[in-house]
């Protein structure tokens, strides 16, 4: 069973992401690396200790739906309980609703915990922190004052309303209603699909952040306004008042996540023979109401793709336990007696080294945009425009990059268990099962592409894309001025898939420039892999040389799995034109 | 719902596989074209008219278990009763014992198509000709007069009882008893798991082969025998006697395939008070039964390639479909009313396209394994050997590299569908599910990897793989000589590809001829794709020169995909170091 591999986590949040330069430099006030450690050793037990065994059965049992009402698999109601009280949700809340205001950064490493730990758990809070964080900036005072603290603690939680059938990937097509009352409130109406833990039993109220129209709104995005409908009206002193017109009316039966319920929410439709119309509050400006989820998406990006680095850690312990366990033929290094532990195959290495090194990667990349997060908010300036720039950057790596590695690492750890991986019973299907959602929500990673070439790679009038690749050759030069002989080749892999990134990157946009707009799209997803690759090798390799146990793996993900990234140049170079060609036979006449 | 793409098929065993030089040659005797289109044709009304409606039904419902007997879903007995009476199974038989004996690459085309409609129910009867080629091969007259007929006709089932507790990949490590009963009949005693179709309700009668040990048998592989145990004795004149001691005592829960039952099977422990003892029927000589076993585990992973091959196709035609109807968002070349077909981004026309392009390499690679097998069954002399040699170089490529292909393309397919695709109602993760099992049985495809390139490279001296490769350079050359401008640049990319192709091989030979067997095994997995990849591009061309249509999908592939042969290569030849390095970090201490 997933044990949190805080040592590691404590590490490259330090040397890899930077945390240990911005407490060096007094970027967080007083928080010391003592805190820091305390900290994610405390979440490492709790992930361990208290939601690693509640994973099985949330898998089996699923959530239930009877009546309107959900109810979470057996304990973990419970689990939720004693996971607030020991005051997780507020971990980076603001401090002046009772948050610990701790960076990101940290928040973001909790998270990774839980979700390795049990996957559809992590993902509830993760929610209810986006709605934390919409309020927090966007909210009036009034509604801050009757809602944050609570969220803040978790003795309620929120959720993000925006799909609708229709409406998927693009949020123009919404057609959810809100008309507003004449005192201030408004009336929602509509369904919305695909609403995770829209519904359940972890908490006396839900707080559900809705977009919806308002009646003379202009057509598209930005006729769009977000609202606040909790699911109990709440009095001025905090009471639970009337039940809300909202209900859950379906639970979606899913591939993976069972034990979170993804409700579909019906508003306004007269519930328990209410007058129809669900009370809600604005949020923000009328028709600004996509700009104030935005806010809350990309730290929701963020946060999904930490579920793909937490799959892939907990799928990569499995593998690597259980290769060590069971035993089938020989092996050449083996001398004991009997069949070899099959880790001592060349081949079941190498699936297991890849694991571990994406995962790595993985874990890397999103680190390092939370810490671009917390250094923006630290910063003034340049250097808070700077930092901006680089969350940007980064964020659509941290998702897609991350949440591909979780199903490809999951999918390689099934192979290892061998038949025992397609039984349920093991595990590592389950992983597998999980990991595939994360891809698709918050903007699928195809999605993710397209805004890192066609919104990203412009950022600081196109410069800031190629100053992140120089200091990711500080890093490539530093292996090789290292010596160190471990190395191997990595410098040179380092080298090539830079001089790739940089080709690459200067290809798309000049595209772009060029207005060739469908050739940079149809580049998009093989642009982002490299971008990642060549990022995660150079972070590796940051981390290599600040522990030299840490070389071998950096090796041979550089001698291993960096060389795609040739092949990815190429795709984004001389793809798009075959693409775009064979791309029209697709379509049906 | 998915549709036999018979015009497909017939192309592709025609023109790449090599059934229509065939044919012309007379190879088939008074095979006709028009009877192989007929054929296809039926096979695939059966296909898509009787077997795909079930397949759903059969993935919710799975296979029961109930006091030692076996439940399959509603509907699916009848359906092989229709399947059987249509001569399905009896297909590729031989003609002796009422089969058809048709070529293996019509039994095989075939085959694909009844596991695109659903795997769970196109594994069972390969299970049974398994069994009928092991007897024809290998059995006595007197077994082959009792059994065989009914085994052709699919009147009754096989199975093939190989793995245990202990011993999966590694059969010398197996446990199972056989001891003579004095009378040329033999007791067996054991217990057997993963055991496809162990128990069910299709046949009145189901006919276990079973490897066990002799009492006085050497230890490890050369001391395994090959067993008959019928689940009813069966009387001189064909009529069911009495209950065999082997009973079904466990059904597997599955992450796929649910509608196969997957049988834990007890051997001679006393079911319903029998004298213990499982009668059995040696088949074969003593000791020599993994030579029986190999014959048909060699015809058993081309046909679990298929499965991989079937799963692809039905996932994007699912997808292809799904992208035509669902409308999000905007396309530069719509210019419709309202939101674009998904097809219209070029973000997911690459994933569809990919998804193409692989399913028919890996189709073309299966269908010219089955056309070796034929050719080899057909020629004579050198003819003979040089068609064996084809069919086990390409033995493991089809079953690897299409079974690989199965779970990237299902993959990409439910990523295609965006959040319907993780709804199990949607049909697309089911294939993801199904498709994760086929790399794993009938050899891991890392065994596939390995069995490619410590046995298959030295084929003819270490030179038949050159000849292969010299063929697939013909197709190149073909390409670049055609002055076709709708190839692009697909010479020079697959000339790129051969060239790597060649280093690689080269270089694992010399390894294996320096004894250096472990770097050669760390680059098994990497080679085994990269010739699949090399040979893939080549077929497509092949059919690309018979058929101008199918140009552009062979473009895409050259210019999107074939580049990987670089990083693979790389991985061959620079890969094992860091490997072998840093896998020894693996094993616990």
């Amino acid at each position: 069973m997933y044990r949190a591999p805080v040592e590691d986590i404590a590490f490259t949040l330090k040397h890899v992401a930077g945390l240990k330069q911005g407490l060096d430099a007094g970027a967080f006030g007083d928080l010391s690396e003592d805190l820091v450690d305390a900290v994610l050793g405390e979440a490492g037990r709790f992930a361990t200790e208290e939601v690693a065994p509640l994973y099985k059965i949330g898998d089996e049992h699923g959530a239930v739906l009877k009546d309107a009402a959900v109810t979470t698999p057996p304990g973990w109601k419970e689990l939720y309980r004693r996971w607030i009280d020991g005051g997780w949700n507020a971990l980076s809340g603001p401090e002046e609703y009772g948050g610990q205001a701790l960076p990101t950064l940290l928040g973001v490493a909790a998270l990774e915990m839980w979700n390795s730990a049990a996957m559809a758990f992590g993902i509830g809070p993760t929610l209810t922190m986006g709605a934390v964080e919409a309020l927090d900036k966007h909210a009036s005072e009034e509604l801050k004052a009757k809602y944050l603290e609570k969220l803040v603690s978790g003795e309620w939680m929120g959720t993000m309303n925006l799909t609708e059938p229709q409406a998927g990937s693009d949020l123009a097509a919404l057609r959810a209603r809100a008309e507003p009352a004449g005192d201030g409130t408004y009336r929602i109406f509509g369904q919305k699909i695909f609403i995770t833990y829209g519904e359940h039993d972890f908490t006396d109220n839900i707080i559900h952040l809705v977009l919806a129209r308002l009646p003379d709104a202009p057509a598209g995005t930005r006729g769009i306004s977000l609202f606040l409908v909790p699911k109990f009206l709440v009095g001025d002193d905090g009471s639970l008042g009337a039940r809300n017109d909202v209900f859950c009316s379906g639970l979606e039966h899913k591939l993976g996540i069972h034990a979170s319920p993804t409700c579909t929410m019906i508003y306004g439709d007269g519930f328990q023979g209410a007058k129809p119309g669900a009370i809600g509050w604005l949020i923000g400006e009328e028709n600004k109401g996509l700009a104030c989820m935005f806010t809350m998406m990309n730290n929701a990006r963020l946060a999904v793709g930490m579920q793909g680095v937490a799959v892939a850690e907990a799928a990569t312990q499995k593998a690597v336990a259980y290769a060590n366990e069971r035993r089938q033929g020989k092996a050449a290094d083996y001398a004991g007696a009997g069949m070899a532990p099959i880790v001592h195959h060349p081949d079941v290495q190498r699936n297991l080294l890849t694991m571990k090194a994406l995962t790595q990667t993985a874990r890397a990349i999103s680190y390092s945009c939370a810490h671009a997060i917390d250094m923006a908010r630290v910063s003034d300036g340049d250097q808070a425009g700077h930092w901006r720039d680089r969350a940007n950057l980064l964020t659509p790596l941290a998702k897609a990059f991350s949440t591909d590695v979780g199903v490809e690492v999951a999918s390689l750890g099934l192979q290892v268990h061998g038949g025992m991986g397609f039984i349920e019973e093991t595990g590592a299907a389950a992983f597998y099962r999980d990991a595939r959602i994360a891809p698709i929500y918050e903007g699928t990673n195809g999605i993710q592409a397209i805004d890192l070439v066609t919104r990203k790679l412009p950022l600081g009038g196109g410069g800031h894309v190629h100053g992140f690749i120089g200091e990711l050759a500080v890093a490539a030069n530093a292996v090789r001025t290292s010596n160190l002989q471990g190395f191997g080749r990595t410098a040179d892999a380092l080298d090539a898939a830079l001089g790739d990134l940089t080709q690459a990157t200067r290809f798309l946009q000049k595209l772009s420039a060029d207005g060739r707009a469908e050739e940079a799209l149809a580049g998009a997803t093989p642009y982002l892999r490299l971008i990642s690759l060549a990022a995660g090798g150079a972070y590796l390799a940051r981390g290599a040389l600040a522990d030299q146990g840490r070389i071998g793996l950096c090796r041979f993900f550089a001698e291993n799995l960096l060389g795609e990234t040739g092949a990815l140049k190429g795709r984004v170079v001389d793809g798009a034109e075959s693409l775009v060609a064979a791309g029209k036979t697709l379509i049906s006449a």
